[in-house]
């Protein structure tokens, strides 16, 4: 273990990619390239008292991995090993620096795939995944990051091993660890491994892009699909503020052909017949519509969803919020956010994995302006409120970190934070891991 | 509430389905008929530190419902309502007494299905199922209970109510404390009522089912199709002790057809072409295969599946195991299974959610003789043993309860029970819910 005090490497280590910028940096970081680095670091942290902030790749949206004045950066991305793949029992061992996509590869090459495909998995790591129970476009069918780890070994605050859950598919002997620590954003122990599964990569996929003259039409044709009792993969939803972007961007055409998109994607061996069903569903609400069993045509449709966020992000700083709501209740929230942006004058657009209600309005601001402050922010916390009034959460993947807190009371009650909070002292009674984020 | 002390509620409230017999019978028992007279019963208990046994339809398999001298069980299956289906969503709100397979009958009349179908899925409640966290037959594809439960609505230890969770199909706005409740076996808080995904009815199925000259091979077959990257919705094992008993029960000639069976089902628009590479990989291993679309043959095929467990309860005393292991080992461990009954002369019948790879080893005695002591205790004691050499776990899907806590620790460690018995001690700090059970 060596801890590195330098400028360039505390500055590095600062913050992630939510804009939240700390006023101070961290003391130190320490890159870990082995357990007993981290060992060896959470040892020294309880012997000193000094806040540990674990980091994978930096790549939160929620300032979960930000660090400060008085913290030590604890960096897992050198832990970058896949350990075991194991093909036959569907099955990976790796450490948590792995990188999602790299781990989704590996397992294509044994006719298997990783579900959890958050939009940053070819830069984002399996243990920031974990920390934030990261979903993305597939968990529409497969689920997100929680139900693909099976079990997690861990190195508590005191710098004592742990290992939760099991090798198995199915496993109920004692508390379920590991979905506490799932989504606990390094809170309650740090991730130094996952066992997690794998699954059959599908025999066929076909994927359908429908143009639509409004967004509360697309969100409309979105909560139909899954009325129809219709089961895609992928259900995406795109808006004109965001087409216009990507049309910026790509030089293409896409704002042109409608105010917004839905891409769908239907996976296994009927896929084409329910892509059919789909267009059947989507047809009255949309001005055109197409679909493709070809790879690169489906990569075609999908540029418009993938190339959303690095467009608004040419444009502009932005910070992505992340509500989710019932399904049925995803067109008003769809027109809620507009009706926010017009009442503000504040930029926003959205994109939403539509098919669980989990919507990414972003608020784009110029270059250099702060989100969190004036307009922008009353704006955020507009979008916020609209979810908790449809019955929503302020949060559906990308976790709570240090920019959400405020607005978790209102959604879990004073009764749940305190029992939380009663839990993290069981697994970190000094208080030293990640203080201040997510609970 | 009313406290029930008269000998007959006291004995029906005694015990459950896993053939354990306490020596005492509890004191009393309350059936609640709202979610008052749980809040009423258990500030009654925290000021009276009576332990309290919450139990449902009393259907578990591992003493979990146990009750004894100095316990009030807290019957909670007349809280038996669906309070909300809604269809758009895909979510049901119930309390936790709906029998599991009318939750799934209701959600059948909307072109829905409630995913979690242990055998016991007519006769036991939403709520077991969630103290145990149980599977069932579609979990292969389905997952288990806690996939399909997005929140909870809890009365703690001291009486207080909380809500766990959310209404939305994504959310993760602070700990999990919903997959910590599920499968907590009461011990954590009473489940009062249950926010629960629904998914889209399969379009068709397709069910398959194949005859073996012995169970490993049938074993074999059943890690063949998970490592070809198909994907049953069920898959399941039944060997010749139970298609024996079956046969005596029914009148079949199952057994005359060779030593194991599998039944695999497929579902969704490629359910035959599924099916039919089903078919392809198994007919190596087997003697004989057929497959059909129609649901009264489909259910003829599920037939000595379903049969099984209570054709063997007509032959003697029945405890059921329920390990687990990794896929790739479960041949090996059936004929692990097999070698413990012709070592020590102890007659066990294996069914198994082979999808999963786990495995039920029923241990049969003489009716009235005691399955925990001598070489039927033995016998299943060698089978745990087996399960964790193979990397497996004591308990699939039925829970720890009384009966397992002596393996506990081999699996868990002590560090990992200390743990759990420190967050148990935040959810009830006097220790009055289900104590001595679970961990």
């Amino acid at each position: 273990m060596k801890l590195l005090e330098d400028l360039a490497a505390r500055e590095a280590a600062a913050t992630d990619r939510s804009g939240h910028r700390p006023d101070t940096l961290p003391d130190g970081v320490v890159r870990a390239t082995c357990v007993d680095d981290v060992v060896e670091t959470l040892r020294w942290a309880s012997a000193h008292r000094t806040p540990v902030v674990p980091r994978g790749a930096g790549t939160g949206l929620a300032a979960g991995a930000s660090a400060r004045a008085g913290e030590v950066v604890l960096d897992l991305s050198g832990l970058d090993r896949i350990v075991q793949l194991r093909p036959d029992d569907q099955v990976a061992v790796v450490e948590p620096g792995v990188l999602t996509a790299d781990l989704d590869a590996a397992a294509g090459e044994h006719g298997l795939f990783y579900a959890p495909d958050p939009a940053s998995a070819a830069i984002s790591t399996v243990g920031g995944n974990i920390a934030t129970n990261a979903g993305g476009l597939r968990c529409a069918k497969y689920g997100v990051t929680r139900e693909s780890v099976l079990g997690l070994d861990l190195v508590l605050a005191d710098g004592r091993r742990l290992s939760t859950g099991r090798q198995t598919v199915k496993g109920v002997a004692g508390y379920d660890l590991t979905s506490l620590v799932v989504g606990s954003e390094g809170t309650l122990a740090v991730v130094v491994g996952a066992t997690l599964r794998l699954r059959p990569r599908p025999a066929e996929t076909a994927t359908l892009a429908a143009h639509f003259d409004d967004v509360v039409a697309a969100a409309a044709a979105a909560s139909a699909i899954t009325s129809a009792r219709l089961q895609p993969s992928v259900l995406e939803l795109v808006d004109a503020v965001t087409l216009e972007a990507v049309d910026a961007a790509r030089g293409s055409s896409l704002r042109s052909r409608g105010a917004a998109v839905l891409v769908v994607q239907c996976d296994g061996r009927g896929a084409v017949a329910d892509t059919a069903a789909v267009g059947e569903v989507v047809a009255p609400f949309a001005t055109s519509w197409s679909s493709t069993t070809d790879p690169a045509e489906a990569e075609e449709l999908l540029a418009a969803r993938r190339a959303g966020l690095p467009a608004l992000e040419a444009t502009g700083d932005v910070f992505i919020e992340d509500v989710s709501v019932p399904r049925s209740k995803l067109a008003e929230a769809v027109s809620g956010v507009q009706a926010i942006s017009a009442r503000t004058g504040v930029r926003i657009a959205t994109i939403a994995h539509a098919g669980d209600g989990n919507l990414h309005p972003i608020v784009v601001v110029e270059r250099g302006a702060t989100v969190t402050e004036g307009p922008p922010w009353e704006a955020a916390c507009a979008v916020f409120d609209l979810a908790l009034s449809l019955g929503g959460t302020l949060t559906g993947e990308h976790g709570v970190g240090l920019l959400k807190r405020t607005w978790l009371r209102a959604e879990l009650g004073q009764d749940s934070l305190d029992l939380q909070r009663g839990l993290k002292a069981v697994f970190d009674p000094l208080g030293i891991l990640n203080p201040g984020k997510a609970i």
